[in-house]
């Protein structure tokens, strides 16, 4: 939609100009997507502190028409090194282009050497994380985007459990992988990062990388995996307890989803984040289980699986509507089993939106 | 193998004499698993030119177990920010580290602000692709591992073959997942890149992305995949007709396999990268097809599908013996159909060792 990217565009405009910048050159890809819509792997982004007159985009020749369907409305360059052209572009016209900002938290030292030189007369300056702090913040064709992703990898686990794609014998790697084609059956176009399917001992490390470890009877399975949809990433983590539960897997089930269901209600507008990850805490930290619980509470989603803000003890800032949050206590008993549940939310007004709708009852198969 | 990531790191010492360096700073996480094995996400390492006694590698909490084991014969550091841990190990210790070179090519232009603040008294160089200019040279551990990458995919397109995975009715999304599920099934870690499965026009499409096309009687079929293997990557292209050949398919088949034998065998220690390109492209524009074979004809493969060096026109650069590359030339007839045949080489004396071994005759279904 050429009217979301205008609009982004017009948005990251007014921190231009709060910044006295004359443009801002756009090397990130994801950033490149975000205020362009282009999905190309190579790209660089001119964006003009006064419109789009003098916005110019650039990518080479392998996307002249991808780019003309995806960028309809910009300037287009066409040549390969996309950043060293549009530095050119700028030095020609310092009239437009005088001072400008760059990426520096993405742009590489040697990289930078070569658009200082091509830049010539223009006044560069050290701009970093301007449109990621945009991005935090999610319109509602993102949270569109989040929503089909975080559906995809909800029907993909009921599928899975429904066709008894949990069953003991099979290992970790072949659940993973059923679970993943499921994703995709769902319309995912692919998986938001490598999902770890963990059983038994296993699901008490908190990245367990799945292996050709077998399921048994009575073994907790931490499921965590999530679908892509339009560049954007659902994130979640359920469990699964192979025939009867045991009384200590039922304990710290109950325990964790306490935790996770105060940490959701902590994620309103204003919220500090250390708080969040404060009232999650306390629950499991209450019970005596502190020391099992070594991560932080969740970060943001969107078109990162992991990106700001981090909902962590040491982490600064307040939530604010319309971003996108991973909440995700557990309790790891290092030997025996561990267990974390995850959900996706966007901060609402008065009650964060669940994405991840996945029953949070222990699922018995 | 502790031995192999220790006679890596005495080749890099060798070049850190030559360049007057105390020290070179890895942060590229690609060029830190080829010097020491470590797979995770997160680390730095220092490595002394004077010896295995002052390299220091450092990761975080997260990676104590695994460190310990995947680098078990250097001296462990445990931070999150990894990088600016070494540069405060080195600026306490300028005796050892005085002059440290670091990897611009990778370090952002903040991040290179941070380690210089921490650097303190250390002179600090720029040394970009020292260890890429190893890795540039494969040993037989890695020339192992591609093989077994090239394998896996060999035999998922038998299978794929053979089990009727190519017919007519399918999708070509439906043939992308069916034969990366395939490779899973053959060991492979993962895929080497999104596969392209490109049936009937699409074909014509160097990199067209697979859609719900359906695969129907008379189309030429291109499947350009790869598989991975203890982080190696594998890269073939391979073409299936559906049904009876129509003569001009055969045609552009015939042209493009004897430019793809042609390119092979210019394979060759000593050979410039774009003689090797210009030995298969001559066979193409004689043929008067030059103008539908509008991109270079490989690439080096390695710990990334796409590495040095290039095979291009335009590139610069001899072959060495072990190299490992691809050779893929094509022709593509828009709106019609495009062959590309490519196949993943090491560079030999007398001529080039295949990895690939699928058929390269047309495949009929």
């Amino acid at each position: 939609m050429p009217e979301t990217h205008s609009r982004r565009r017009a948005a990251l405009r007014s921190l231009l100009q709060e910044a006295e910048l004359d443009a801002l050159l756009v090397t990130d890809l994801l950033n490149i997507r975000y205020l362009t819509g282009f999905t190309g792997s190579n790209a660089a982004l001119l964006v003009h502190a006064g419109g789009e007159e003098h916005t110019v985009f650039c990518t080479d020749g392998r996307y002249t028409t991808q780019s003309s369907v995806e960028v309809p409305d910009l300037e287009r360059v066409m040549a390969r090194a996309s950043d060293v052209a549009l530095a050119a572009r700028a030095s020609g016209d310092t009239a437009h282009y005088g001072r400008s900002g760059f990426e520096s938290q993405h742009v590489n030292v040697d990289q930078y050497e070569s658009l200082k030189r091509e830049f010539g007369a223009v006044e560069l300056r050290r701009t970093p994380g301007l449109v990621e702090g945009l991005r935090l913040i999610k319109d509602e064709q993102e949270i569109d985007a989040l929503r089909c992703a975080c559906a995809a990898a909800d029907r993909a686990l009921a599928d899975l459990i429904e066709h008894g794609g949990l069953r003991p014998g099979r290992t970790e790697l072949e659940v993973a992988r059923d679970l993943e084609n499921r994703m995709l059956e769902h319309g995912s176009t692919g998986k938001s990062f490598d999902s770890i399917v963990a059983a038994g001992a296993n699901s008490a490390i908190p990245h367990h990388q799945p292996t050709s470890a077998v399921l048994a009877t009575g073994d907790l399975v931490k499921l965590d995996f999530g679908a892509t949809a339009g560049g954007y990433h659902s994130d979640m983590t359920r469990m699964v307890v192979l025939g009867r539960p045991a009384a200590w897997q039922q304990e710290i089930y109950e325990l964790v989803r306490r935790s996770q269901a105060a940490g959701s209600r902590a994620v309103l507008p204003g919220a500090e984040v250390a708080d969040v990850d404060k009232a999650a805490r306390e629950v499991i930290v209450s019970a005596g289980h502190g020391e099992h619980f070594a991560h932080g509470l969740g970060h943001g989603v969107g078109l990162e699986v992991h990106e700001a803000p981090s909902l962590a003890g040491t982490g600064v800032g307040t939530l604010s509507a319309g971003m996108a949050v991973t909440v995700e206590p557990g309790v790891y008993l290092a030997g025996r089993g561990g267990v974390r549940i995850e959900d996706t939310l966007v901060v609402r007004d008065a009650h964060p939106e669940l994405l991840t709708l996945s029953t949070k009852e222990l699922v018995v198969v």
